[in-house]
């Protein structure tokens, strides 16, 4: 097994490297770029269509989407008004720095000033790729439980802003809310926490100003 | 790259062997065997729990659980009365077919008839390991949305029987169940499929008797 080892540590080194490359491309270009996990279900695909529907009319926005299969996710973007490209990773559980770069020479970056990769629908893998974005942003979701930080707690822990999503459910699922919240407090203490619907609406104003105050943050560097 | 894929070939060629001996085991103990996958939170341990509570009277069972991190399901399993064990995959995104041989070695086979292996939490990893179980169950859920078949169709493919679980949610949810049921039998024409609620017990009794059922069929073999 310590071939395995040897060649994953490979993996990692080229992945970062790359990833600080991506990061260059997209500091020169002065867009603010975000990393979306999340497992499969979460609302990931629902919270972009609604970040582009209430930004695209004054900012111009980029969305990279990857999947095992299919370009559902990226016609979505789309049809919200986003410029979109879909990466398929024919079956790789995560997107890596290599195919975010590799899909930049398709993309038009001229005028983007906001990018939005959304990730493969997984709780484990992701978390272990730097893509080379200023944050990595994940979206829980309230059917999937208030034990997920315990029981997943590499994903809670790199992350830099936390989305709950589908809080339009409380009243039909049993999730403690205490206890969630401990639990990603004890991996993340200082972690942004937004309470969210994607169906409703509610909370998302505050999401959008965060995300908008980043972009100019990032615009002026 | 060439490197990865050998030892993913080597890794995937030792799994299969121990997987072909866990069955060896299982088969000469007259235990039937099942190998439980879902994304985070779609309802793996709670249909667990609920299979145990019905069929634990009658039925001696054993539960072995694989997360990355704490004892949580295994010790859920363990109330509703079956003996468990967890296995911690430390941060490993599947269980394989070698972890579960090493969980055998803790585990007391006597009398048991029904061996449930519940899988770390993922729709994309889990799939690709064999574990020497009868049957894969995938546990879908109404809050995932309905397309999940689409975009992560090497679950759906690979999988003996599937239950959609969460169905008290479709009041409250957009969820399209012809376009989801076209996209699994799509993948996979004949799977039996059940659709049930862990909360409210609704078509519980079908998905009992067909899991008694089949531990009938592999105690006479």
């Amino acid at each position: 097994m310590n071939t395995t080892i040897a060649v994953k540590e490979k993996i990692f080194d080229v992945n970062d490297r790359i990833a600080a490359e991506n990061r260059e491309i997209i500091n020169n270009a002065g867009i603010y770029a975000i990393n979306i996990m999340a497992s499969p279900g979460a609302g990931k695909t629902s919270l972009i269509e609604y970040m582009v529907g209430e930004l695209s009319s004054r900012r111009q926005i980029l969305v990279i989407d990857g999947d095992l299969a299919t370009s559902l996710d990226a016609d979505r973007a789309s049809a919200a008004g986003a410029q979109a490209y879909q990466i398929n990773t024919g079956g790789q559980c995560h997107l890596d720095a290599v195919m975010l770069r590799d899909a930049f020479k398709y993309v038009n970056f001229d005028k983007i000033e906001f990018l939005i990769v959304e990730n493969v629908g997984n709780l484990v893998c992701p978390i272990d790729f730097q893509l080379g974005t200023h944050h990595n942003i994940m979206v829980a979701s309230i059917p999937e439980g208030d034990d997920k930080p315990y029981k997943y707690p590499g994903s809670y822990q790199g992350i830099d802003a936390l989305v709950v999503n589908k809080i339009d459910l409380l009243p039909y699922i049993s999730f403690k809310m205490d206890y969630f919240l401990n639990g990603v407090r004890a991996l993340n203490p200082d972690v942004p926490i937004f309470h969210i619907s994607c169906k409703t609406g509610e909370g998302m104003d505050e999401w959008i100003k965060w995300i908008d105050k980043q972009i100019e943050i990032h615009k002026q560097n």
